[in-house]
C-alpha cells in the first residue's frame, strides 16, 4: 500500500495526465446513474483539475446488484484519465440502498471495496449507504443530523463519540414515513376514495389518478404487477403537493401528515444522546422552494427546542470525497456496519 | 329449461336421494375453502334436509382462478348425493375477489355459470362477488347496507331501485382503509419506528414483531418477496387490538384511525340515494364480542344520523342460497357488473 502523496513529476506541463499525483476519490452510484470524482491532494496538486465521470446505474440482476461492476469500471475510466504514475490514497463509495442490500445478501460490501482496489490500487477504501454520505456532504463532515427525502424518507446523525444513528429508511412497505412514496400512496388512496363518494377523497387527485392509470379498480392490480411500483408511487407525490398548492383539503391533511412524521423521524436522531443539534434536510422534495421542507424546517424548533436548521452545503458526491478525505486524516476511522465499512487493504 | 320445481315421487321413503325434488344451490368459495347448501323447494321439500357440502379453496395457477372447477367438483358432489331425478332450479356462487379477478382477467366469471349449469343443469345462474352475498346473508335479503371488515375493507349497499353501491374493497396496496392488513401494516410501522427511538412508536410492537419477523430492518425484503404478503399483514392486526386493549397508546390510536376509515367507507353506501338507512357489519374484525366492532357501531349514528345498526343475521353462504332464491322468484333480476352477472341457461 502507497499511503502518502507521491511527489508530482518535474515536467512543468500544465496536462496532469502524465505527472506523478495522489488523489482522493469519491463515487456516488444509485439506480439512475452513477457519478465519480477524483481531487488531487498534496503540495502540487495546485494546479490540476479534479477529474468527474459520470457511469452506468446499478442494476439487481437475478438478485445479486451489479454495484461492484459499475464501480470497477468508473474506477478504471479513473485511471486512465489520471494517467501514470497515478496514486490513489483514498476512495469512498455512497451507494443508495446498501443498507437492505447488504441485510438481504443482494450485495456484499466488500465486494465493493475490492473492486476499488484493484482498480485503484487505493489502501483505504469505504462502502457507505448515500445515507452517509448525504449527511457528511449536507454538514461539510460537521456533526449533526441530516434528513434526507426523496421517494424514501431517513434521518441520519452523528454523535461526539463518532457513532453514527438512523432512524427510518426502512423501505416503503413498512417504513419511508412521510417521504414520496408515502405521499403518493396516501395521495391515491385519497384518489380512491374519491371514486365512491367517500366524502374524504380528493376528486382533483381522482382526475389526475385516473389520467395516468386508468380507473380505479384497476389500480391494485397495476401498481402488483408493476416491477417499478415504488417509482409510481412517489411519481404522484408531486401532484399531491400541487393540489395542495391550489388549496385542495385533502392533499393538504396529506401533507401535514408527511411533515409530522417527517420531524419525527429527524427528531429521533436529535434526541440520542451526543448529537449536535444541527440538522440539514437534502433530498428531491427538501428542494430549496418546496413547501413541505419549509414546513419541517418551521416545525422542527418546535419538537427539537434549539435545534438550528441550516442548507445542506453538499451532494453525497461531495460527502463521499469527504468521507474518502477523512479515510486518510484518520487511520483508527471506524466501520459502522451494515451503514458503513472501512478497509484497509495488505 | 326446467323451470319450476317438479312433482315428488310418490314412493313415500324418507331418503330423498331417489325422489324427484326441485333444489336451490348456494356457494361460497374463497381462499380457504368452498361450501355448497343446496335446499329443497317446492310443496315437497319440507321433509327433506339441505345438503352441505365443503369442497377446495379457489387458487389462482398460471395467473388463472381454478374457481369453475372448484365449482364444477361441488355441484358433481352435490347431484350425486342428491340422486336421479333431481332438478336444480337455480344456482348462485359468491368468490372472493370475483370484482378485481375479473378486472386484472385472472377469471372470466362466465366460466363459473358453465360449470353450473353443465353440473347441475341449473338454468338460473348467478356469479356473484361475496361483498354481495355478505350482504344479502346479513340483511336476510332486505335492503340496506353492509359493512365486511376482514383482511380488507368494503362497504355495499343497494338501492330502492335494486341497484348495488360499493365502496373501497380496492385492495391493500391503495384501498381497504382500516381493514385488517391496513392495521397491520399500520402496526408494524408503529413497531419499526420504536427501533429508532421515535417517540410515536410502540415498544410493545416492536417486541412482538420481532420475535415472528426478526429485526425491524429485514422485515421490507421479507415482506416484498412474501407471495402472501397480505395474510402476514392482517395477522398482525389481532396483536394490534390485544395491545391496544391492554392501554397501549400508539394502538389505540391506530384503532381509532380505522374507525374513521371504517365508518366513512360505510358512511359513504349509506349516503347513496335511496339506500335504506340499515346497517349490518360482517367479517373476522366485527366479530361480536370485537371493541373495534362496538366502536364502529357507536360512530355510526354521528356520521349518519339515523342509521340503524343490526346484527349479521346470516353468512354469506346464506346469501347466496337467499340470491339463488331471488332468481326464481324474480325473472327479470339483473346483473351488475363486474360485482354480480346473472344468466339464463337457453
Amino acid at each position: 500500500m502507497r499511503a502518502g502523496p507521491a511527489p508530482a513529476s518535474a515536467s512543468g506541463t500544465s496536462e496532469h495526465h502524465d505527472v506523478t499525483l495522489a488523489w482522493e476519490v469519491g463515487i456516488d452510484v444509485g439506480g439512475t446513474g452513477s457519478r465519480l470524482r477524483g481531487a488531487p491532494v498534496g503540495p502540487d496538486a495546485g494546479s490540476t483539475e479534479p477529474i468527474d465521470l459520470t457511469g452506468d446505474p446499478v442494476r439487481i440482476v437475478s438478485r445479486r446488484s451489479d454495484a461492484p461492476d459499475v464501480v470497477g469500471d468508473l474506477c478504471r475510466r479513473f485511471t486512465e484519465k489520471a494517467g501514470q504514475g497515478t496514486t490513489t490514497i483514498a476512495a469512498a463509495v455512497g451507494m443508495r440502498g446498501l443498507r437492505s442490500m447488504t441485510l438481504s445478501r443482494t450485495l456484499n460490501p466488500y465486494d465493493v471495496h475490492d473492486s476499488l482496489t484493484a482498480a485503484l490500487g487505493a489502501g483505504r477504501t469505504a462502502v457507505a449507504s448515500d445515507t452517509v454520505t448525504a449527511h457528511l456532504g449536507a454538514l461539510r463532515g460537521r456533526s449533526g443530523a441530516t434528513l434526507n427525502v426523496g421517494s424514501g424518507a431517513v434521518a441520519i446523525g452523528d454523535d461526539d463519540l463518532g457513532r453514527l444513528h438512523i432512524a427510518d429508511g426502512l423501505g416503503p412497505l413498512i417504513g419511508d414515513n412521510g417521504g414520496g412514496s408515502w405521499i403518493g400512496e396516501e395521495g391515491l388512496r385519497a384518489a380512491a376514495r374519491a371514486s365512491y363518494h367517500d366524502t374524504r377523497g380528493s376528486k382533483r387527485l381522482l382526475h389526475e389518478a385516473t389520467a395516468t392509470l386508468g380507473p380505479p379498480e384497476t389500480w391494485e392490480s397495476k401498481l402488483r404487477d408493476a416491477p417499478d411500483r415504488v417509482r409510481v408511487l412517489a411519481e404522484f407525490a408531486p401532484v399531491v403537493v400541487r393540489a395542495a398548492a391550489d388549496g385542495d383539503i385533502v392533499c393538504q391533511k396529506i401533507l401535514a401528515g408527511s411533515v409530522q412524521l417527517l420531524t419525527d423521524c429527524l427528531a429521533a436522531v436529535l434526541s440520542r444522546p451526543g448529537v449536535r443539534q444541527v440538522a440539514a434536510t437534502t433530498g428531491q422534495l427538501m428542494a430549496v422552494d418546496s413547501p413541505l421542507r419549509a414546513a419541517v424546517h418551521g416545525l422542527m424548533p418546535v419538537k427539537r427546542v434549539g435545534v438550528e436548521l441550516v442548507d445542506a452545503a453538499g451532494t453525497p458526491l461531495d460527502g463521499a470525497l469527504l468521507l474518502a478525505r477523512r479515510l486518510v486524516e484518520d487511520p483508527e476511522f471506524p466501520s459502522y456496519r451494515p451503514l458503513l465499512t472501512v478497509r484497509t487493504a495488505e
